[in-house]
């Protein structure tokens, strides 16, 4: 038995739907879209167009050429926070955030000369709305939050977050990688003007996908110009979404996947996916608890989280325990910092990390139940 | 019959292989690569490291872990050009160009203030090395040239351009989009610095692949940062190649056809897919210059380009012809501009463009006969 717990890292596997969606794609549909008027190029252009929509749908988005499609989340972050500060700004982030939030902070740190504020989570990885508000200076230009920690889980308030970034005038921006496809998300809502989603977690796309809605009113720089299919006689970048940021050829099959992992969400429902997440959640936390050697991190509350657990073993070193999970069992989980490392620091097992067991849609209270065996016995050897 | 006569914007078909590769990938190994220990995680790196090697043999790169994947060429163009050039660095280019090369040069000259000369091409679109070395100033910092134009199909002197640049120590960089897998390259024997291709043309990849090659002593600045699976107790982007420039998920099922691509090629010959490409040029131009209402433009002359041939039709449009082609008899061509405004000015062919066949490894002499006389049926009714 294979059992496959690092579905924070990548989805798997994915509906059957979304392996056909991408061999039908890559077989029969794929020219090049945007690029050419004939039948191939407009079958590519229909299967974008078609994803566009099912995005649009899901999130609340009523102008589709304001969703641009990327290469994961991290190229989604970038561009968002790149396009967007400039010199003297200031921008508002969380300790809880991942690399691809931290990193290109850091770096507009050195190179462009923006300042930024890291709210400190609390210990179960939380970021209250009142501390972004103690938080937001008269230069602030940017709140970029995560959704949900990658490393607990915990889902933090973007609704409230939102509010205060309206009221103030301040762009919001969501870290939605850890959420999109298994969480309702109305833009709208939650007054989200940035909203950056990998396609290969919750969606159920293939790896190679991403997007970034950018709201009206929004002006980004691009971080890549080029070839557009639009406005070919000019050797500047074109203003109009969506070919402003959608350089070079697109990830056709891979756009397809996504369109048709969407599909599976909508067909399944939401709300259902979220009910058997909260389940399953529920499910395996109740079986560590009674494991006296783990400490478990996060809420330890499965309606306030994402399906994400991390935890440490008493006496026993993480990485070891991890790879006889693997080795011995076929168990797959992540252990390590789980590039985030100020989170990690926030809930106090920096540097050492966590043993995280991410679980999908697709995970079953059977694989949970010889997980738990499993864990069991290797401590039982220790 | 459908003939597909686009294969300079992406290749298609596809080897078998490729589509099996892909599929096999997510299906059965697609976990998240360089981020985990397990089995699935170790079967994505192991695909990775794979499509590394075959592209490191390939391009006689000994160094693999200065291969990068990229989305598509235009992103590893954009890392290349805007990785590399600042303010006050003088850049040479030359008006074959894509849009990929074009753009960004164009926004560092408006934001970084740098200075480019666009050496012009002569009417056949071939840049001479004497042209490049010409435009060489004291602060030059990078040459980046087209290995051969996407409109023409003309094929640019890299050996001799390559050997300028390195006496002039000069940062050499070749946009290999339309030869990489069917001409050999070299970087070493070319003297290339900076390698950008796309995976999804010549090499067979499926779209949303391509890379770039980095030459030891060339340092370039990340586009994008984020988490890297490495160094994660550190905000700031690991100095360490791959890692520094592969942030967030890579596309591995389109990693894993390129790879499949690229075994393909290696399969039949490179040499002998180049052959076949000339005899399939040579007997596509010989029946063209037959048809006397049609003014084709570039060398005419199939061992000195690409199967890629560019013509107008006199007292016609040539966007009515390629709508004619498609619409009545599936023939896919691309028309237009393609994405290099210059090089149509070059050709004189600018503002209207022209119409482009673009032959493919699975070209063959029959599609071309039922393509020739298809326009001959068509000028018959103008």
């Amino acid at each position: 038995m294979n059992i496959y717990l690092d579905n924070a890292a990548t989805s798997f596997p994915k509906p059957e739907t979304v392996y056909k969606a991408i061999d039908l794609c890559l077989r029969y549909k794929c020219g090049n879209p945007g690029r050419s008027g004939h039948k191939l190029a407009m079958e590519a252009n229909h299967i974008i167009f078609n994803t566009r929509e099912q995005i649009g749908d899901l999130f609340g988005i009523l102008d589709i050429s304001r969703i641009i499609f990327t290469s994961n989340a991290t190229e989604a972050l970038n561009l968002g926070i790149k396009g967007l500060l400039k010199k003297g700004d200031h921008a508002i982030t969380s300790t809880m955030e991942h690399n691809s939030v931290l990193r290109p902070l850091h770096r507009l740190e050195d190179d462009v000369v923006i300042s930024v504020t890291r709210v400190k989570a609390d210990k179960y990885g939380y970021v209250p709305v009142e501390a972004i508000k103690n938080s937001i200076l008269p230069n602030t230009k940017l709140i970029v939050i995560t959704h949900a920690s990658n490393v607990v889980g915990t889902i933090n308030p973007i609704d409230g977050i939102g509010e205060t970034a309206k009221k103030n005038r301040i762009i919001f921006m969501v870290d939605a990688s850890q959420t999109a496809g298994a969480l309702s998300i109305d833009v709208k809502k939650s007054k989200i003007d940035i909203l950056a989603c990998s396609g290969h977690k919750n969606l159920f796309g293939p790896q190679g996908t991403g997007f970034i809605y950018i709201n009206h009113g929004v002006n980004l720089l691009p971080l890549i110009e080029g070839g557009t299919g639009t406005d070919s006689k000019k050797d500047i970048q074109p203003k109009l979404l969506t070919e402003r940021f959608e350089s070079g050829t697109l990830n056709t099959p891979g756009i397809a996947g996504l369109g048709a992992g969407i599909a599976f969400i909508k067909k399944t429902g939401i709300k259902n996916i979220r009910e058997k997440e909260i389940l399953l959640t529920k499910y395996l936390l109740s079986q560590l608890k009674e494991i006296e050697e783990l400490n478990i991190y996060g809420l330890s509350n499965p309606s306030s989280q994402m399906p994400v657990i991390s935890f440490n073993i008493k006496g026993m070193d993480s990485g070891e325990f991890g790879t006889a999970l693997s080795d011995k069992y076929n168990i797959m989980t992540r252990v390590g910092l789980h590039c985030a490392p100020l989170a990690h620091k926030t809930i106090k097992t920096f540097p050492q990390g966590t043993i995280r067991m991410s679980m999908g849609f697709f995970t079953t209270e059977k694989e949970i139940d010889f997980t738990i065996k499993c864990i069991k016995k290797i401590l039982k050897k220790k």
